[in-house]
């Protein structure tokens, strides 16, 4: 599988409010998969959570993820594999209002319950249909 | 996360062709995601790759997968985490035209390269939106 740098096509693609799956593992190794919202920003991807997530502690005991993102026709779709390099408390929701604005144009609407930011570094991507 | 049985309504919603994503783990026990078709017979999950496929190998190699199924509205997708508990030749492609006609309604194409399907037992479940 290629390394970054990605082609602009592909990074104009994740740059977009696509359908994501990430995926996380659990303690005992086996992968867990869920769709997501994503923000491609300078290389890197950030996904939010809220605090009481499981997926959150995954992240923390086992840094890599996956990451599949599905263009409106889903036969072409990039993934990317990598690590969480940051992972930092949400403060004033600034980083899921940034999402949710891109995805739906609005804040995020729940204002009182706590979240928490990872940073995605790519190793490695693939694109399929692009 | 629940285990099986599966709510009808989930049930219905696998039944139909929806976008999915799978994941497979690399031998280093890092998770790879991609787009796939699939199909869900009698509570378990078909899919079915080219021979060359570098996902057969992680398969054999750990049967520990993850998929996650989005609907129209990706707002509604269902994940299951699973094993895959029994990988077989698709003598005559009888598998991929199986899921080929129920995605697009026609035969798979390509009637050269050899494929294999692997059946997933699936162990826990989790939807949102539904």
């Amino acid at each position: 599988m290629p390394t970054p740098p990605l082609p602009a096509e592909l990074e104009a693609l994740l740059a977009e409010p696509h359908p994501a799956v990430i995926v996380t593992l659990k303690r005992d190794g086996s992968p867990v998969s869920v769709a997501t919202w994503y923000l491609y920003e300078q290389g890197r991807v950030l996904v939010n959570m809220d605090d009481t997530r499981i997926r959150l502690q995954h992240l923390r005991n086992d840094p890599r993820v996956s990451l599949t993102v599905l263009d409106q026709d889903w036969y072409r779709h990039v993934s990317i594999q990598g690590r969480v390099v940051e992972i930092t408390p949400d403060e004033g929701l600034a980083d899921i209002d940034r999402i949710s604005k891109h995805y739906r144009g609005v804040e995020y609407p729940n204002r009182t319950s706590p979240r928490t930011s990872a940073w995605i570094e790519i190793d490695r991507w693939q694109a399929w249909g692009a």
